[in-house]
């Protein structure tokens, strides 16, 4: 049987419909098991209003030992007091009571709308429901994904297989997320599975490396959820050795290539987005200033809008660069659209527009490239354009 | 003679078209003259890529006696080199030579498109055509402040009457703004008169204080522009002492009002909006802290749509403030919208959805009050909210 997305061994997952989303025709509850204890990191919100679910897993995950991830769709637990905070640990002890596992093993997310409280009836149902339909088959991997969008418009999974250590492993991960994306330490949800064996320690420093330079460097709007969560398992279940040295050096740049690929389908399934926009900011003293140059550029809804227009109008680019907090004199800056020089260490550069906003008009990918003299540190980081779409998805996302 | 917005005595200024803007009805040169040397003060844009027009300003301040401000509109003389530095020192060069002062007693603004040279020829033309026609008569403000508007629907300016040190004194305002609105030092272009007299140390700090609690408490969509500049000249032609004491005392709190008028008739006028937004956040440990909160959240575009959509979606308010980079618990935060308490010390509370967004849909202002337990700072802050139109103002704004 074919499936170019599996599950890693020793992993089954489901996903249900269980009344939480208005449509009974979409999915809106996840639940994945590992059949043996998985160690486990994760990376949560930075914002200070965390929603009820992040507060409970985070404490969890140092705990290492986790059997299942249980996810709701539809609504995010967030802003909702103590209640909340006793339905997230309910939720993941209705799924503890049926593996045999204490409530610490099972982590539990949700996403959706803030500040209501969940239907613990269908959350209840729900899970009753997912349980007997735990799986590998083919296309889990897929329906896992459906099961925790909101307003994606398709499902973002990705898989590979590596040899590591001489045993054939696999790295598996899925990711929800289209608005309400501002990259700070984690954004929205992601869960990725191995069957590698890894320690909670290395596991922990490599899904940190691997997060920093793909989930935090995206944005949509930039406005920061309160749910934002990547999880990682590894359990083992390749068989062989725990991982070291180099293959676990190669374990965590396969890592790193699967958050960038979940992170990049956030971006290109962003909420009304027509471009898909990689910004390479070059030449800094430091990685968190040219981290600062790309977000300040990636968030202006100036240098969005001029590229949903088609207008190469680098002065949004350069000036908002201007204000990202990093010292710099224009003269030791030059910036690029679609490989075009269009300013030239302080000075503007004649081009062709009509030329290079054709370009823009025709194609989805755009590059931007501003490079500086003052240093060796870089930042690649990916955003979208600014549309219509946008405002009227969400000026219409509850009423 | 009825003039609502008089000028204050011994300023004259003039408008006229000397085709820098497509446009030949609009003003796009605007000259004010002060007859006696004034006293100055001015507060710059704090981004890294500032005009040609502000690091000459920038320098000439200090120097505190100024006898003119030439301002064009249509062209910024932002990220122009070498050559566009050329360019404003001659703008001024070309006014002092007519009235027969150093170039340095002329200051010199810019707003409009980046990255474009100025067409010093039409500059020339257009200063030459403005000097036979400085005037004091009734309605000149508004042509000087009609002649620095770019994609401002309206004019924008206010003109009081005090009694200062027993004199009667005048202050008039003039800006100029609907896009790339994001505070910090100073935003856009302001120009504000007085024949009170007022020494350069005491005008400064008068200065700073007005604009650090209006000009940059506003913002449109958080874009630093490289142009922004407030500049106030006092020339004493009241008459009387120069103020001290009580009378200055005075004179500050008129500026500030003056300030605040300005700073919102900015964000009434703010490109597409149809809500005016007054955010009051209180019970901050610092008043930093509670700028940073009221910026968040004024910034955010999920916080912007939801009010376009007439969506009390509180869950976007309180997230916002979750970012902030403000430490706080959120049983230590409660919410209210137009007066409707929504969220009280971290729990939701029940209201009446329709009600409230029926309150947003028929009315132009909102206010939106955040309210923490942390001390007593405060921050007042006004933004609007973000629409269809504004994407199509500014994806359209060259091209």
């Amino acid at each position: 049987m074919n499936d170019s997305a599996p599950l890693p061994r020793g992993f089954r997952a489901a996903a249900v419909s269980c009344g939480i989303k208005r449509d009974p025709t979409k999915l809106d509850l996840t639940l994945i098991v590992s059949d043996h204890a998985a160690a486990a990191a994760g990376v949560f919100t930075q914002n200070r209003v965390a929603a009820a679910p992040v507060q409970v897993s985070r404490r969890r995950v140092p705990a290492s030992i986790v059997r299942a991830i249980v996810v709701n769709s539809g609504n995010a637990n967030a802003c909702t007091g103590d209640a909340g905070l006793a339905d997230a640990r309910q939720m993941s002890q209705l799924v503890a009571a049926q593996l045999g596992c204490p409530a610490e093993a099972v982590l539990v997310c949700s996403t959706g709308v803030i500040g209501e409280r969940l239907p613990m009836t269908k959350i209840e149902a729900g899970i009753a429901a997912a349980l007997p339909r735990l799986s590998d088959a083919a296309g889990t991997l897929e329906l896992a994904a459906r099961g925790i969008m909101t307003t994606d418009t398709v499902p973002k999974l990705t898989s590979r297989t590596v040899e590591l250590a001489g045993r054939s492993a696999r790295i598996s991960g899925i990711a929800k997320g289209a608005a309400m994306i501002g990259p700070n330490m984690a954004t929205m949800l992601s869960f990725v599975l191995t069957d590698a064996a890894v320690p909670h320690e290395p596991l922990r420093d490599a899904l940190a490396a691997a997060v920093d330079c793909s989930f935090n460097c995206i944005c949509v709007e930039g406005h920061m959820s309160t749910n934002d969560t990547v999880l990682l398992l590894a359990n083992g279940a390749a068989g062989g050795p725990t991982l070291e040295g180099d293959a676990l050096s190669r374990f965590r740049v396969h890592l790193t290539e699967t958050c960038f690929e979940l992170a990049q389908a956030i971006v290109r399934d962003a909420e009304g987005a027509e471009h898909f926009i990689t910004i390479n900011v070059e030449g800094l003293r430091s990685d968190a200033d040219a981290r600062r140059v790309a977000k300040t550029v990636a968030e202006s809804p100036l240098v969005k809008t001029a590229i949903h227009g088609a207008d190469p109008n680098w002065g949004r680019f350069v000036s908002a660069a201007g204000y990202a907090g990093v010292e710099f004199d224009e003269r030791q800056l030059s910036c690029w659209l679609n490989g075009t020089l269009l300013y030239d260490h302080g000075d503007p550069v004649a081009c062709d527009a009509a030329a290079l906003s054709e370009t823009l008009r025709s194609h989805r990918e755009v590059t931007l490239r501003l490079k500086f003299e003052l240093g060796t540190a870089r930042c690649q980081f990916w955003t979208c354009d600014l549309t219509e779409e946008y405002i009227k998805l969400n000026a219409d996302y509850r009423t």
